[in-house]
């Protein structure tokens, strides 16, 4: 299995280690023997057919800040000149998520499937603004296209909801999907100010770069598309989404919810209505975690309403998430 | 496809009612049409090779108790007649569990398997006494198994654990898998003796009508077999189990861990040794859920820990729970 990784951050290293460390156990186990081929961050890129030296690329990032420089007598190639030159199965998208135009990562995806690979995305940006058309562009092409990691990192959501839950109608569903504001909120509620939680967040790498994302709860309402494109068979992306942030929530709306023992959480919710705010959650709902944990509960229409509930982060678990998806779209081409 | 249910009690009644109105539905989206040619209770049972009348053996168990009056023209069967003389693609097995044989149970699914039936039970009884050898059997007659109400009622947690997860190694799990010794622990945290919980319990209906199963920690025991087995690979049954039940938590127990911000659960738990004992669990830990709720987590060695949590019991949950394992063996049948 040939695959092209676009972008070299945290989650593709991880991934490239899980690679390796399982070698033999995937093929004993999967019959699959995963190979990269190609690897680019935003400075530039490296290909060999025969299959890149993971160690190596691992200890250039590290050195360099950029994996072009793996093997100097060769050209620079750029991501798209490797999507459309290299021959892959598969590509893995782990471009960091912007909500403006999700590029590059959707340039990634739109080529990479044209040129019929596979795609596995864990970022959110090109979904939460293009679901519909990228799982059109998909079908045409006749490739599958998978992207476990974007909701709950290596908690497996999409895949509880859509394959363990088969037969089920799920009628509604509510989730705390970023685990960011939920340790800031957490905070608050031991009594911190505001200010305070959002710097010890910072302090401790929970925040993206550009804070909005978690603040605004671009990141909870981009997974929420995903879930309910996925999940509820709705045509929907972000604009559909009705999003208020944790910024305006105050100490005083997290005391007066104490009172009522429940806690303010921000809840992604499909009931009709598509929605990410701050909520009054009560505290013995098995969805009203703590820390940076995610929870998600799904009421369907015989089995009652089940909850899930685990890390939605990290580079090893996203790269776990990674790994389902090249076994699961190992499984459905043999199938063929 | 063709159905034999055993015993007719409420789950097995909540799938026929389930069957009878998800019919078009079953039909247009995963193109089975099932179809009920035997069923029986204690008493004895019924058979129509063209399918029987859901409403009229529900009626009839309704007025006489049981479904062997439902055509007084033909002569009485007992449950195995019907299994080893009507022609039928899957068993489902309802009856209820015991841990001593495991009959009548063991004789219907061994029988079933002989002839060549895909089986599903919701008995726990015959796996946790005899799971590896009733593996084997299914896997020499060529048919399909599968139990995924045993585990969790509606919740579909032996699915999770193996589907969601694959190609993760789960190390250890840890889960509360007896909604009704939950509810009575809940209510001694709340207050109530021990005895005054077991009886608001009884009054309620939740609890079996051997109280041993519950209070002993059996049922907990047989699903940790189920659980070992299924997702762990282990070859064990119930003699494995080191089992103590909640007969021995007093008020104390529980004032003692609520001082530590505990509560006392009768925790089933897989880590080297299997083991159902009660236990002091974190108040803040997702697993420690309130009231009839089942909870369980799983602790992968890339995903980090995660807690499905849901109602273990109920006659509609149990019966989607059926839905789903005959969905499943459709899909596995067409695949051949």
């Amino acid at each position: 299995m040939r695959i092209i990784i676009c972008g070299f951050g945290t989650v593709a290293q991880s991934l490239a280690k899980l690679l390796v460390s399982r070698m033999d156990d995937l093929y004993a186990k999967y019959g699959i023997k995963p190979r990269i081929v190609g690897a680019f961050d935003s400075k530039g890129g490296v290909s060999d057919p025969a299959g890149l030296d993971v160690n190596r690329l691992i200890e250039v990032k590290k050195k360099f800040g950029t994996i072009r420089k793996y093997d100097k007598s060769k050209k620079n190639m750029v991501g798209l000149d490797i999507i459309n030159n290299v021959d892959a199965d598969v590509l893995v998208e782990t471009t960091a998520s912007n909500y403006r135009d999700a590029e590059p990562g959707m340039s990634h995806i739109i080529s990479a499937m044209k040129r019929r690979m596979h795609v596995i995305s864990v970022n959110k940006g090109p979904l939460a603004l293009a679901f519909p058309s990228l799982m059109e562009l998909a079908t045409y092409n006749q490739v599958l296209f998978r992207f476990s990691g974007t909701v709950g990192g290596g908690t497996p959501i999409l895949d509880y909801a859509k394959n363990s839950l088969r037969g089920e109608q799920i009628t509604s569903f509510a989730g705390i999907l970023n685990g960011t504001t939920n340790y800031i909120l957490t905070n608050m509620a031991r009594g911190m100010s505001f200010e305070a939680a959002l710097k010890d967040a910072k302090s401790k790498g929970y925040v993206e770069a550009d804070e909005s994302l978690d603040l605004d709860g671009l990141d909870a309402a981009a997974k929420l598309v995903i879930l309910a494109n996925w999940i509820m068979g709705m045509k929907v992306t972000m604009p559909d989404i009705k999003r208020t942030g944790i910024r305006g929530v105050t100490t005083k709306d997290i005391k007066a919810a104490a009172k009522k023992k429940c806690a303010v959480k921000l809840i992604a919710s499909c009931n009709k209505e598509l929605i990410v705010a701050p909520r009054e959650v009560p505290v013995d709902d098995p969805l009203c975690v703590n820390g940076t944990l995610n929870a998600i509960s799904f009421t369907s229409e015989h089995s009652g309403t089940q909850t899930i509930i685990g890390r939605g982060a990290g580079g090893t678990e996203t790269a776990s998430s990674i790994l389902r998806d090249l076994l699961d779209i190992r499984k459905e081409i043999s199938r063929d």
